[in-house]
């Protein structure tokens, strides 16, 4: 029985790039095979239950702009009535996939004992409506970021209590991710940095974070959780500083902590920008690593310093962005979270279905023009060209060489290398015949 | 015998705060002892050949504004001329060391073996004016970013035969920095990085920067050179995006290549600010993992995009980067070098006098402030007490248990810690009682 | 009688630069007289309500963290109960003034006729305590942002009964102002801006926005308010984008508008950091068109890209910011409003009193350095010899001529202009001798 | 007689989007007509003679890159040579305008009178070739920022007789401009502004910068010359702050000196971005004034905080800023100049031609998606629909009236405004459908 919430908004198809009409699919197309793979199946598109049920619109400056029947999420019976408009959401959406922080789905009624007993009654209901909707659940994560006793940090915290708390809270998430079925785990650690260097100790931090993703790790594996284990990226926000500043950044910290073959990353376009990265940036580093694990695709708005997690509608950045995780191989168990939300002022039930249909759209697009390209073959062309050089024998022995005998061979051979062009703005006009 | 350049200004003396004089150092006394140590021997202060002798003045929209008579240096009579000048300038400041890149000290006349002896001569001239004056070397580098050879990256290149160019290049570096007695070796990759990922194959350029650092590596044992490799973090400028983004990406990235007990950093401020940092958090993160090699102090402007390389002028800020260096054990085989230009409108002689004194005076002060803090030992106190728990037994076996068993304490106890505050402004307030 | 909530916190005093204790004033003491002015009337402090008593804690990321028997305020006890403590607190800091936004004392309670009747109710409240207590209102203003009304602006609203609202609104807290005998009345136009230029009238908008600041000023002038309008630049946050950007946006905007000589400018270190400013850079621009009116005294944390609102805590930054009011003539009716807020870890009552005496002391340090510099008058001697040519009669009559003739005279005079010293790393050194 | 530097490269010609060529126009098509004006006669092409014949390749860490036969320009003979291979790239692209400043066109040999000569000389040449090619000259300038004359200013100089030389400048340039049949003349103040404001006297460079620009307008009137004064905004670089910071801020200075119906604005997409504004912004609020004069065409790495004046590649971009272009009635006497350089690294013949190219192209689709948007008519539509209310008597009559009377009528009638959504998302949608 529909909540209706939705009234009047019927389920989405696709209607083709022709049309006139306020909704419907122009672009995206699930059944249509791209590079030999349907597009649901490289998109794996997937609803963000925080942005789209929990949040009430409230911004710095303002508060509650969204008026929902089940806010504010005080008791079961509001957080089922969100669950059930939830459903009803990805099934007009079509959206195979959806992620929550715990946060989201289970009402907020004290200490560990009591969350953790709705978490689970709450889960076995959305356990249900999983299995009636072939919904899947993309991801999920604990919220250790708003509640006061995380202030100081979750694993990072100066007080051992909160790291046990925050502990027993991964423990509690991991468990109800493995029972519906989650393909993912992610860790966002929002707390987990500082807001002044002067009450920090940074190494002892970094370690108990070390420590304590490694325990997630072991557990994870005790309990034959197939899915992967992913951190995200930010530089800051809430946090002055957060550790898990960037890509790299994270990649850095994995190797330090014994884990680069356990975890991967969650990466979003609006936290690469935030680091003063782009987001193809971001999964370029990461894919070199082979540490690419699943997206938060939103955008950032470029004049803003904060994070706007706004849905992605630009396709020439779109396309760059799939371009890279094609080339890496897709997102084999990551997927396409919409980590975005509609504007404060965007209160109409109509506004949360038109923005995710115009970010489905938008991926579409994206990821047709990344696969064309691929198969065009243009800049994997130019690239083998460029690099040519170090593939010969000549180039592969002085790897092995040393610095002295590289020097007596430029002096012997009068080495005066001539550059050559970088075709930056012929390759640009290469990707616009694609986007 | 004088070049005359410098004519008319003394030796810079200690005159204390009090003096009304344009010149003179207020504050910094090389003599003075600060925690047990001379003032000198904490700053180790070194003057940048390529700002206050190569620079010309010129901008991205302007061209030369100083007009010197070794310039343009095109040949050896012009370069040995400039190191007359130098030299003048070293012992009117009283500063201990220096640093160049070779670009800076020769003339450019064509190809490697020209450069090479070139480099031969002018270090030698370089050598006997170090011994009649007691300034020393802090460290040398190779400039493989100005010229065109360099364009599309030095041992990132496409083409093998500039690495090989640059791998003679630095051998040649090495070699003089050894003759000169330098303490350390610097790397900095202005053009390691790419302008578009269109054109760049990222894997293959980090991983042959990687092993052309180990080269260099490999080579400053073979030749016995007993200072520290130093590779230098900066984000971005001129490349788009730079390898060495900042302290953690090298870190992590020296951790990858096996070289993190070899390879030291060179930090500095501004190159922390475009990268989103302070300062003193990039200090903090090189000190966690034991790897602060040596500062390039300077400052950025907080509201310009690209590197402004200017004096440092702010006391509390300088104060905490010595505080965390202090802290760290000081600056050992580094220094502080002054990786800063006068404004291009500062034409006079004078003026590269007055920007040094300036500086230096600022540096003394942050010195002494962080030596203060650390006397009073305030903020040291409040991080033991506010990390205290994680002393404990009881913390100790946490972090070697596992989340289930943590999560079943938390339940037996009712875990339900309670925030304390972080006392960010009472902490600001301390630390404004030194500065 | 005390409600307790700072007990054992003493009234702060003058302790001077030596005192170890925690609190106390070791450079801010009211009545020494600087530039033959006392310092209390030279910096005329005031206290902001929102950000110490009606902020919870929250960040977009987190909840409450501040737990205060306030909390939340939605009855006139629980409004009164804050007004007492808040009492408590000028009084403990022997701050002369406070501000406020209506929505800060009063609670809220639906539509404008009750929320009327419960300004007048509180407002009658704080008069007894003002008398009770000689501390002032430095400024009255209306929160036209927080209230989901106002999420598609106030003025600038595309619903004219939006207008009428705001209008209303203002007319209320202008009467409550003047009859608090309140020195200025502020608007801030947090939502007049726009999300996206999509959906936004920009002609339409701006032209509202200048009717109604014209209706304000008309009104003020009716009533007989004595104090001065001041407007608030910022150039985003909440908005995208907000009209009133920054200083020289705000000045264009006044002359537009007929309203330069009736408006002036209330401006604030944070917002000049978020526009691309300094601080002083916005003084220097108001006070050079006569618009300088109070000041928000606060930092921007420079490494975050949204209004930080933290207390000041660099001298040398604040002494820049002083010596620009002092030269202009001083705050005048104005004053120095802490618009600043401890941060949300900063939970104990006694880091409220010591934010509060930290920045006062640095505006105390930062106060004396300017006076300091101008007493000394060493950069305005360099400005006269420097713009000394302006002031020669052939100047003058340059400026009363025309292309053509000037040419005449470069032609026939051979004039070629020889570039001097701009100094300016000398007059930092200058300004390092007093901070 | 052709110098054969684009020797094998033709005349390009309307391909179609379907082609595989390296180089030929996809979208642009001149003789198109959108919105019932060739596409030719909207967009109004130039080339800038700076970036591409003058810049030599440098970056603030590197030097030459781009070997021309015309470099260095120390002769007449190669300033010929430049003239030449300019005007065969004009012809090659069927660019309609350049545009230049004297230092890009004439050698530079010293002091005024001889500057003036050989811009009297080149500017004959630059004449004949014209008339031969039908090539036009869209604006002129002066350069007036790289002469170390120029360092502290042109018309701001401390030094009335810079202000001197730089008014014999312009006025030669204007005359040159006029000789030319230039549609306009630009004013772009690099050096208009100041490095420190501790040896800038604001006031006073203020004023002498509107003075100077009412002797431009006057001598323009002078002489006849019918093109528009243009001024161009840009927030700083090279200068800390450019006093020309943005739209609004020219906007309010033009109106301080009387010049509001005499100039108008120049505006840039990258200065817009270091400005912290999106392009259409800059462009909405030129157009709401009436003061949207021509663009310059580029755009800047969102990542990189200088100017990167690379070409325009992003559509959706491109098409918002000639949507407001469009609704403000075009760009009249203005054109689409390329601003826009190629990277350094693209050092062959052929990188010229394709990057402008492509830049063409790229601004054919905007200009075609904006037609588009405008002649479907959604968003004019949208925006009626919200703003429909101040239409109405009752809204009118309320902007006549005054505060008491507005609440009066608040009171009485209760008002207590619903809000509307925004509808954000849906509009971005509904651009996405023409992009």
């Amino acid at each position: 029985m529909s909540t209706g919430f939705f009234e009047g908004i019927e389920p989405q198809k696709f209607v083709g790039p022709d049309s006139k009409a306020e909704l419907g699919f122009r672009h995206y197309n699930p059944d249509e095979v791209v590079l030999g793979k349907r597009m649901e199946d490289h998109l794996r598109f997937a609803v963000a239950y925080w942005h789209s049920f929990a949040w009430e619109g409230g911004d710095p400056f303002g508060g509650q702009t969204l008026i929902r029947p089940w806010h504010p999420q005080d008791d079961m019976g509001r957080a089922k009535m969100k669950a059930d408009v939830a459903f009803e959401m990805f099934e007009i959406l079509g959206a195979p996939f959806y992620c929550w922080h715990d946060a989201d789905i289970r009402p907020e009624q004290g200490i560990y004992a009591e969350n953790l007993a709705t978490l689970e009654e709450i889960t076995d209901y959305l356990g249900e409506k999983q299995e009636a909707s072939n919904v899947e659940l993309l991801w999920g994560t604990a919220n250790m970021f708003s509640h006061r006793r995380w202030m100081g940090g979750a694993s990072t915290n100066p007080d051992p209590d909160v790291f046990a708390y925050a502990a027993a809270t991964v423990k509690g998430c991991l468990d109800a991710t493995m029972k519906l079925g989650g393909h993912n785990y992610v860790l966002w650690g929002g707390r987990e940095g500082y807001e002044t260097l002067l009450n920090t100790d940074l190494s002892c931090e970094l370690d108990n974070m070390g420590r304590f993703l490694n325990m997630v790790v072991d557990y994870k594996h005790k309990i034959g959780f197939k899915g992967a284990i992913l951190v995200e990226p930010k530089p800051q926000e809430p946090s002055k500083h957060q550790y898990d500043y960037d890509a790299a950044t994270c990649i850095g910290f994995l190797r330090k902590y014994g884990l680069e073959n356990e975890v991967k990353l969650n990466l979003e376009q609006g936290h690469a920008i935030l680091a003063g990265h782009s987001f193809e940036h971001e999964i370029a580093v990461a894919a070199a690593e082979g540490m690419l694990g699943s997206i938060d695709m939103n955008r950032n708005d470029y004049q803003s310093g904060w994070d706007t997690d706004q849905f992605p509608n630009n396709v020439p950045e779109v396309a760059l962005a799939y371009y890279h995780i094609l080339k890496a191989g897709g997102l084999n168990s990551g997927g396409t979270n919409f980590d975005a939300k509609i504007r404060r002022q965007s209160i109409d039930p109509v506004d949360l279905i038109a923005s995710h249909v115009g970010g489905m759209d938008i991926c579409a697009r994206g990821l047709k023009a990344a696969a064309a390209m691929l198969e065009d073959g243009g800049l994997e062309a130019f690239l083998a060209e460029r690099y040519a050089g170090w593939s010969t024998d000549g180039a592969k022995a002085m790897l092995n060489s040393d610095l002295a005998s590289i020097q007596a061979r430029v002096l012997a051979e009068g080495i005066n290398p001539e550059p050559r062009s970088g075709r930056q703005e012929r390759l640009e006009n290469y990707v616009n015949r694609f986007v």
